[in-house]
């Protein structure tokens, strides 16, 4: 009997995690998804992500606090105030990077997945990051993912002991507009309305509607010709 | 007038890190010292980071929570034994790699680190990996730590602005056997009774005098013709 290979789904609350989760399954994986708890101020996120972990079809979901508010730096883990969007950019266009911008943040999350994946013995780690209408985040680049994958298979046990590349990163939505991604995940059945973007909900839980990730969102509802689900995105 | 350069220097308590950070004064770097609360089984080890950050004269020093129980797999962080010391190896034979081996621990710790280096404008993280007693760590190997430098210089702010390599891994201890270590550590004035190793200490604090890392630090002073002056250490 063969068992199904497994996969570590980093898992935020968000739109494009909650997409790749569904890809993964698409994919026959069975998936550990590990979401973290980084103080970020809007913790509505990780309600959301238990939400879509198990309507999604997760065999597990785990949520590691880390505690990024002891290192600061952004607008997300500290007393900075979230800003209001910069006007958005085309998809071709260069992005400064924005005060959102989480130090090392993907790096971080990337190596505790690789840390589970370990203890699961999964050997993909599916991550949601999009270099497209996140441009300025630079741990979201291609050259980045590739260069975490030889990291990663240099530093673990399960690396080493294949002798040959073991852990894959894999990020099936790194080259998609929001809209494509909103379509894609539509076509798998997930439902928007479990999901979270808004970078400064009010205390119901209610997004924005006017920080950079609500925008990103709304534009690319609209572009794909669908309407957002979720609560107070309209 | 110029600043000192900065440098964010990992430390766990025990006797390498401690010299390693002796090492980044020696090279005269403004220090900033993190130590990672990953639910270690003895965590009396960060009360003695504490003691040593302050006495070698870190600028500041940082303690981020992770918590590693959550995902499990290491004797460290979990309700598996420690298990006695296995025979010590000689510095050029192949080991297996123990069971208190973290799943990914350098590769997480390294990007808390990178991320601090972001916040604080540090381009050298030092840390205290060494290659030769526990040549059974994957993540304490050179073409791990170089892979880890290009990683890390693709996913941060810093690295992508600089438009070079940015970030330094610096690991001054990597070659050096536990005996050179204590000696350089001595020849710097580096206090041992403030370090910590032992992975299985009693309540009070004492170091059990069996585990792997009590060995290890056994032989590195007997062979370095010095007296280990840490509580329990003979």
């Amino acid at each position: 009997m063969s068992a199904l290979q497994k996969a570590v789904v980093l898992l935020s609350g968000g739109l494009d995690s909650a997409v790749a989760l569904a890809c993964a399954r698409r994919d026959g994986f069975e998936c550990h998804a590990l979401s973290i708890d980084y103080g970020q101020r809007h913790s509505i996120e990780l309600a959301a992500a238990a939400r879509v972990a198990g309507l999604l079809g997760a065999a597990s979901h785990r949520v590691v606090g880390v505690d990024l508010r002891a290192i600061g730096g952004s607008a997300l883990t500290s007393d900075l105030p979230v800003p209001p969007a910069r006007p958005l950019a085309r998809p071709d266009e260069p992005r400064s990077i924005p005060i959102t911008y989480v130090p090392a943040r993907n790096l971080i999350f990337l190596s505790l997945a690789a840390g589970l994946a370990e203890v699961v013995g999964a050997r993909d780690l599916f991550i949601g990051a999009n270099a497209v209408d996140f441009s300025g985040y630079p741990d979201c680049r291609p050259e980045f993912l590739d260069a975490f994958s030889r990291a990663v298979n240099l530093a673990t046990r399960a690396g080493v002991e294949s002798g040959e590349p073991y852990f894959r990163v894999r990020a099936p939505l790194l080259l998609l507009s929001k809209a494509e991604i909103i379509r894609l995940g539509a076509s798998m059945g997930v439902d928007f309305a479990l999901t979270h973007s808004c970078y400064d909900p009010d205390a119901a839980g209610r997004a924005c509607g006017v920080c950079e990730s609500c925008k990103i969102r709304r534009r690319g509802f609209a572009e794909a010709g669908a309407a957002d689900p979720a609560r107070g995105a309209t």
